[in-house]
């Protein structure tokens, strides 16, 4: 963990260094990726067999390539009761939110008669990767099938590793309960490039989401183009801007809820109160001592935690901005204040009582949010991303009578008569 | 060109071979682009003068990096009134078109009392990339700078390669009337990765745009997730689908206004009348003889080109759909019938009178479309190309009480107790 003073000397350059620090993987796996996709691509089931074989150490043709609808079903109905509301509950709250964002079609005719107007529409399959070991997350997968449920797709199917064979029952029964159609024990580079490929009776899909290691993530950056994705996802941040009236073990355990999941995470606090620095830095090693996620929580702590003491809140904003955070708490009594003041994050949580921790599971926005500053361009995952608008057009005659020439002319000076004759015949001018 | 019959044995196979000719460029350019990309990386404005003198065959610090404002409002200033007319047209009718697009922020309390949200902001900077030499186009230029200028993006970049130092002047004509900020003489992939991470004077962008050739594609390939691009594009369609009704000579222009764009274009004709696909192919014959352009357009028609005889129209639309093509005319008395069918296109162009030429230039909906079949996921350029959208929630405690227990639950099945503890420290459970 770094400790800043914003009114300190060397302030501008060591929070520069803070801000170009992306703590992305450094291994080049872009090499082995293309191995894998062009495996895939030639062989198709084949090589998603050897490349699961050697990568997961089962044979598909033993232990099945698809999980049977049943188990899933079966997994969910076996849950413990109160976990299958919680799952229930978030699943209801992710639906409600999302069903907000579906886009509205546009169709009108302006002042020249031109009528004009957009049409969205799902993609026909949409496919899911979900992690399997320490990362499979069940709110990841409501995460990403329920926007692409609410957007209309008709067919989500899901790979997900199966290493030794081994399957995780809490995602089998999210699964269940988002209504995924088709379940594949493919993981890795090689379960992104059989969704956007298909190998043998996986039928290629259109759009791939969902988080991965570097294997998956560089996977889906070189199939992009040839299916739609999601994002390309770096290591997770969190930044908490907190005044001195909070409790330090609240803001201590937000810091944490970051960085357990990772040690690649970064957790940030501004606050305008030294002792309250204090407070919450000796709370975090508390904390750490009994946390069962604590060995990879204090590295990621000690490596990439920071906290920076600003004169205002306010002054700490435009520093925010400029690291752009995928999660950002505003632990403040007037939220609205500051948060008028941001320009670049994925999610915002407002106020004293609302930990990052609740946008992951159960209060209905998105958790896959663009991180390592993409929050500058990016937006976190919506219904938006499963499906796509068709423009369009229809002119009269004399709608063509009127914007006719204009594009003759146009058309001509770029060098493009093609163009200007399919106007020019239809004017009847003699071109 | 192929011609092809709906109900000829083989013709399933034979339309297959269609849709999968991507008609991508073989030429391996990833790694010439990696070098370029990593070059101006590391050394900033010295590679980017390297890289212009041996490619555009100009020193940078005596043609000058940037071209003068004055010198764009000149270039505007001297415009054929005629044209200047027509540019301003084209600028007022897409401008009006992409003012619909604005996302509308989303701020509300639900029943749990939790407060939900979505705020679209612009991104901060964009770069513009327009080719030089024979695609050097004006539209183009429009058709990316002012969405961005709609979205409320602050600072538009363009850069555009300036061979031996020449200039297009229409070009310059319509960065004026665009309104662009900064006009660089810097093309190919070290216009692009000048954008990205900056060179010299010019700072780096959130969001980069614009069409470009093969060099220019792969590096907004390989730079996608340090800023955003539009899209990767291959090569340009056209699909027409048209009844005998309609002149042979206008439906022979539509198809040739798409192949004199380029070789590796595709112009596809499906029509209901054997005898009207005959007078199509003599007519486009007829044309390539007197086209400025028949050059080009010849090689693509009988490369790429194709006339499907369907038994009617209407069976014609599920091949149109695994086309999934950038541009679809519908030239029949009822296109609506036909486009309530359509599922996958960029842009629809509805009726007779409604030449594709129409929508490159006036009126108003963009010209950068998703190519290759990639408007099976993929939609064209837009103002949300430009912004971002930031979720909110906002918990008082007793939304927290309601919703906090479910979230404990999921961390904990999940094995993340620091989630769990930031929620159960609120809400005084014993954690």
């Amino acid at each position: 963990m770094i400790r800043l003073d914003a009114t300190a000397p060397g302030f501008a350059d060591a929070f520069t260094a803070l801000v170009e620090d992306r703590r992305e993987s450094s291994t080049d796996v872009a090499r082995d990726v293309a191995a894998i996709v062009a495996d895939v691509r030639a062989r198709g089931a084949a090589a998603v067999r050897d490349l699961t074989l050697r990568l997961d150490r089962h044979d598909l043709d033993v232990t099945g390539w698809r999980v049977d609808p049943a188990e899933c079903a079966a997994a969910y109905a076996a849950l413990e009761p109160g976990l299958a509301r919680a799952l229930d509950l978030a699943a209801t709250r992710i639906r409600a939110y999302h069903e907000r964002q579906k886009p509205a079609d546009t169709d009108y005719v302006d002042a020249a008669g031109v009528r004009l107007g957009a049409r969205w529409r799902p993609v026909d399959a949409a496919g899911l990767y979900v992690p399997g070991g320490r990362a499979a997350y069940p709110s990841s997968l409501l995460m990403n099938a329920i926007p692409a449920k609410v957007a209309g797709v008709g067919r989500l199917a899901m790979v997900t590793p199966t290493p030794d064979g081994q399957i995780n029952h809490l995602v089998l029964a999210a699964a269940h309960l988002a209504g995924i159609d088709e379940v594949w024990r493919i993981g890795g580079a090689q379960g992104i490039a059989a969704l956007a490929y298909g190998a043998g009776d996986l039928a290629p899909v259109d759009v791939v989401t969902g988080p991965g290691n570097a294997w998956v993530a560089e996977a889906k950056r070189q199939l992009y183009g040839v299916v739609g994705i999601d994002m390309v996802a770096g290591p997770s941040e969190i930044v908490v801007v907190a005044d001195a009236l909070n409790d330090p073990e609240w803001t201590a355990a937000d810091l944490l809820s970051q960085a357990e999941h990772d040690v690649t995470t970064q957790s940030i606090l501004f606050t305008d109160d030294g002792a309250y620095a204090d407070a919450v830095a000796a709370a975090v090693e508390r904390q750490l001592d009994t946390l069962a996620t604590g060995a990879v929580a204090r590295i990621a702590w000690e490596a990439n935690g920071a906290i920076v003491v600003v004169p205002t809140l306010a002054e700490a904003m435009p520093l925010v901005d400029r690291l752009a955070p995928e999660h950002l708490q505003l632990a403040v009594d007037d939220p609205q204040a500051l948060f008028d003041r941001v320009r670049h994050a994925g999610s915002v949580f407002l106020g004293r009582h609302t930990p990052e921790a609740i946008g992951d599971y159960v209060a209905g926005p998105n958790h896959v949010l663009p991180t390592g500053r993409r929050a500058r361009f990016a937006s976190g995952l919506s219904v938006l991303d499963f499906m796509k608008r068709t423009s369009f057009l229809g002119l009269d005659e004399t709608a063509l009578a009127e914007l006719g020439p204009a594009t003759v002319a146009l058309a001509e000076a770029e060098g493009l008569p093609a163009h200007a004759r399919s106007v020019a015949l239809r004017l009847r001018l003699n071109r």
